[in-house]
């Protein structure tokens, strides 16, 4: 279990420093004045974004989270996450190394699960950075919070699978480059618990869609990525686009998930340490009552808090990253569960304590706070509520006194 | 300190709660899609408040909030809890109601401290209902929660005031019928800390008054109220305009703040209790892992939290008015600090597990909740931030063993 | 809802607190070494008690806490609430004024079910102070949280009960006065569910009778009142000493168990307040980094929050107090549980962070701190723990829109 | 950043852990039982400690603790680590392997700073746990949150010093082993702020000292041990007791507190883990409401936070250990204040929560929770309450970005 940062990390880490020194915080306004100048045209691809993709392609900062694949980078799990944290102190800036959610979770997808014609259709471009992809799981009519309650049905009819179904919260499908859906359905309802759910791919373009809206987040659209309501209607897709075979929906889900959530807890300590910075340098620079805000113990303690629980859950990450690189996803369900649960508590706390800090321009859009805290609320909810994870970790502790108790 | 509902009070909390049921809660939806349809031009007038605003003038629900003076309802402080805790079910509630901050507020200084000739020129369109006005205290310069810091200047000048400064979160400056400001700046710096301070009467369409641009709450733009940046530019106004002398201003922000604070607070009861019962209806409505989710415990801990705290919050905040009422305002400061700083705390905690039991749907606008959020958010930094109110409590208590000690 | 202290609880008020002035507080130190002048025999009566109890009769304190009965003191249980608190500043000051568990309960439990015989044999020397009860309910080997668990048998063989089990956690049952016990058990276990049990007056001496141990509280005997586990072995009752009936046990529990948590609530406050008190003088009179510690503003948040949660809480009483007067104790049960969750959980941050400003002193028995940190942790236990509590006040919250749901 | 345990480390605890098995947990009975065998004679030492202490001497479990020292076992921080939470788990545990406070301090004292008479006259019979010592620093009338508070004062006259002042919380000087002190006190108050205090060493039965008293915790006495209150009066030692020369006692204390504090969140960690374990197994075997109660989500939720807490704090605890190994005390100041904090919080909310699922038993002996919630809430205000350590880690955040700010 050794935490410390191989040579290939601290080489790339180093480097993803250097661009975001160089090129993402000087842009942070850039993109923002981009994205208002298109007016109520606001989904559609920001030039800046573009722009930085070719440059950080360039230096070889690109596709950094496929681990044990010649397609990525040759980076573990654990030498990525430094990586992602970094990243993740800039709300968009994991696109730009072609790193960000939900593609890198499909793309690993098609890499282990998909078909070589799978592959071949839409790998190349998504690795590319050319197109954008979807992933269509929750539903609006269900509690999320049990997976066994999905509605959307994949039936087989000849050479084709009809889908039909109501998914929302698609995030990335507002971009009018995103071409291709993974979506998660029933193939059986009748079969056993785990063996009901398929998934299929399916092309943006498909007949039968439609994008009925686009969800906020807060106030915030997240365009032009944004999380959508999409409705499917006798949807017919060729029987090859099945993945990896009916029933296995849920196995392909779970093996998603892991990276999923560990990437995104990752990213989450990055805008906790951004959120740490900016409250402590504001504390430094603002007086009240005669003296720094930062010498009032009330301070104190809210920094020393902050900086407690983002060193743990840092390492707890890294933890869960070197056990899903030497024992496996599986064997590390319980930390990846734990770390779930743990990064947005923390960051959410941090966040609105520099918030509280900043005073009005917190809450307004003058600094990246209110937009992380809205970003990272919606982490206790995706990829399974707190609830069910808090389930699997205590589930996890009884079992390890089964046999005591006889 | 008898809490029980006058009769008084009775009546118009009936016809409140009717008129709620039937125009309001009704007419969610329609708020949202007439200000969605003015597309980017949002900074105007929703016609769906214009009309309630004329059905609640015609049953005379309206100018309930004014205390001790012939141009309000005749209600006192307790009266006019629960009324506000009723309006503030719904954001834009209040308004219909001409009960809505900061015009309630800004009435209140005109009643108590403004001269006849100022109470003439602006108070019969106010209590019309015709023009709305914004009050003109925080700068994004300084530390609010220092009141001393401020550095607007304003400045004698013949038979004039020169005002220099720049303000940001003027809510309600967005409003295209806001018509009068009432600035706070310095006119003394050099007097004692509490005697520097003045307020004036300023014209919206004053020359030098730029209004720069509005300011988000966690990307809610709250069109087309709006909370604006301003910035005065050798402002000049009618030396007749200083409200109630040079050098008063703290004086006069001190009876302001203390009516507004606890409007603030009834209304945050009133959307925790919106929280919670949309909380309850959806954890009886939806299944997780077999059983409704109202029986999973975790949400009976936290669903008898919210009614604990809530059922708490009302009765100080109806303590609170009791003693405004009785005993007065500066004698209220204690109790109105206690309730500054439990309300929103209270609520966010509510609303913050509503959204959990939502899931997606709760971080979107699909239900109110993300938005109460934001603004309640707001409410832990404005007036005040709970700093500066806990600082107060805490050296009241101070005081009650001074003699003890020695 | 008229929360002012009506005349005849201020002239009680009054007189209770010239009471614990001239008397108790000057004889905390008395009662801790008459009792550590005991060495090991500690479960004897400590004079100072029979003393004061002496003085509290002829001053007319005596019994305050039996409304609707001639044999108290004519008080509401509102009434009663202020005077309750005020005995709660000190943990054994109840007692003098004969209105200590759990002795009040089991006389209300006489005076409301008790038999003309049942009240002739037990109540007089009760009400004079003579002797002590005790009440045996909760039992080591099932979980508490669900009363139908109960085990103790009760059969009727001929005139006579027989009583079989084990309880523990018999408060009261370790003072040499105690002599008679109300138990609780199961007449018949095959009934329904709240009709299986009954209640029984038991002398304390009768055959078949074992205290096997106290039961510590933290490090803490709370010797001569002391916390028993008592095993029944065959012990045999006149059948005239079953109380209202065969299975009405969960009946008598419920109309005793509500005034019960209402007194401890009350008492509980006082608690807080007492160590807010010393919280606050303590922090006047140190200092730490060149000034009195109670201008760091790390103990202003404490204190502010100590005095919100404390009026809140004192609030919340008493609106159970006067819904049980007003409405009957059945139709207060949701307030009941309510403050029998908060009061402890309020109090027991109080007390922490009193203990915390006390530095070492605070852990140890210098200060009353962490004696009534302890037995304040055990409210969130007694008479159902809080997970209970907590299930009757979301149920009650559900029952509230059942019709809107359909 | 290694954190897989060393082989050596592994050896040693599979060793420990078998003794723990074999020795300790069948003993802690015992333990108890010879305890309360004294009678009034408390302070005594336990059989059943002393079999002990050969038994782990012979097997060489024994002075574990002391890093880069040949009288140690040649364990790093980072090796004793995973030993001493494994002794944590039991309260008396560390001191059968001669691994307990205050002694291994006072031990690592003699070994860094002691002349080679003071460690002569000493260190070999504290090796051989033949006798023991104490540390008296925290004094009465000050608060200790400030070191500079001292009072105590050490002057030189001739060839002796002479020591005046009041101690309290000397823990460990209740035991009839207890031979030496370590004093730590004031030799020049006009010094600079670091340079007024000295080290020195005074034979426990030196003239002029009374032990006055001993302060229970929570109602427990620790007794043999105890935490004692000592006067010392005209104490006169020679001057070669000194330790390492007048003015360097504070830099003595920095040096050893370090080790202290980390040794007490390893033991910590321990007793959170053996907290966490009785609760899941008495959650697995009480039923409520039809279920098993580890099924009830509310304690899935406690245990899985108590599970993501303690992972978390043992990790940074490994992470402060690491660096006291690599990079030294000083630089590991700010972890080592972490973890000071980090943990007893941690614990303490675990501790609380397993006495609230064993009911009645938890705040009594029958299970060792009260007891330890009872010792680790000392944790938080010995070597240093959390305020000072919140203290010194918001500054080292500040120091980060001094340059930024200019």
């Amino acid at each position: 279990m050794d935490f410390e940062y191989s040579d290939l990390c601290k080489d790339y880490l180093g480097r993803v420093r250097a661009f975001m020194d160089a090129h993402v915080y000087p842009n942070e306004k850039t993109y923002h004045d981009q994205l208002a100048s298109f007016g109520e045209n606001r989904w559609q691809v920001i030039p800046i974004i573009e722009e930085l993709k070719a440059k950080a392609k360039a230096e070889g900062l690109w596709n950094l989270f496929l681990p044990d694949s010649d397609q990525g980078a040759g980076l573990s799990n654990q030498d990525y996450a430094p990586l992602a944290e970094e990243m993740g102190r800039v709300g968009w800036a994991s696109e730009v190394f072609n790193c960000s959610a939900p593609d890198t979770g499909n793309m690993e997808v098609l890499v282990r699960y998909g078909s070589p014609e799978q592959q071949a259709e839409w790998l190349p471009r998504l690795l590319a950075g050319e197109i954008r992809s979807a992933f269509l799981m929750t539903e609006p009519a269900v509690a999320s919070s049990d997976a066994t309650n999905i509605e959307c049905s994949i039936v087989r009819d000849g050479d084709e699978y009809v889908i039909n179904g109501r998914k929302w919260w698609s995030s990335g499908a507002g971009d009018p480059r995103c071409k291709m859906y993974i979506v998660m359905g029933k193939s059986d309802p009748t079969a056993e618990t785990h063996k009901q759910q398929s998934m299929i791919l399916v092309p943006a373009d498909a007949e039968g869609i439609t994008i009925e809206r686009h969800l906020p987040v807060f106030g915030y659209d997240d365009a032009p990525h944004g999380h959508m309501e999409i409705k499917l209607n006798n949807v017919r897709v060729p029987a090859s686009n099945m993945l990896l075979g009916e029933g296995r929906g849920f196995e392909i889900a779970q093996g998603r998930l892991g990276p999923g959530r560990i990437h995104h807890c990752m990213r989450t300590i990055g805008a906790a340490e951004r959120a740490l910075e900016l409250l402590v340098k504001r504390a430094m620079s603002r007086e009240a009552f005669g003296k720094p805000v930062i010498k009032h113990s009330i301070w104190e303690h809210r920094i020393a808090k902050a900086r407690i629980d983002i060193e743990m859950t840092r390492l707890l990450t890294l933890k869960a990253a070197w056990m899903m690189d030497t024992v496996g996803n599986k064997q590390a369900r319980g930390e990846i569960a734990m770390i779930k649960v743990a990064a947005p508590r923390v960051a959410l706390e941090v966040i609105d304590n520099a918030i509280q800090a900043h005073g009005g321009g917190g809450v307004s859009n003058d600094f990246p706070l209110a937009y992380s805290y809205a970003g990272i609320r919606t982490l206790r909810l995706a990829d399974g509520p707190d609830e069910v994870h808090e389930r699997t970790i205590s589930r996890l502790e009884a079992k390890r006194w089964l046999n005591d108790l006889g």
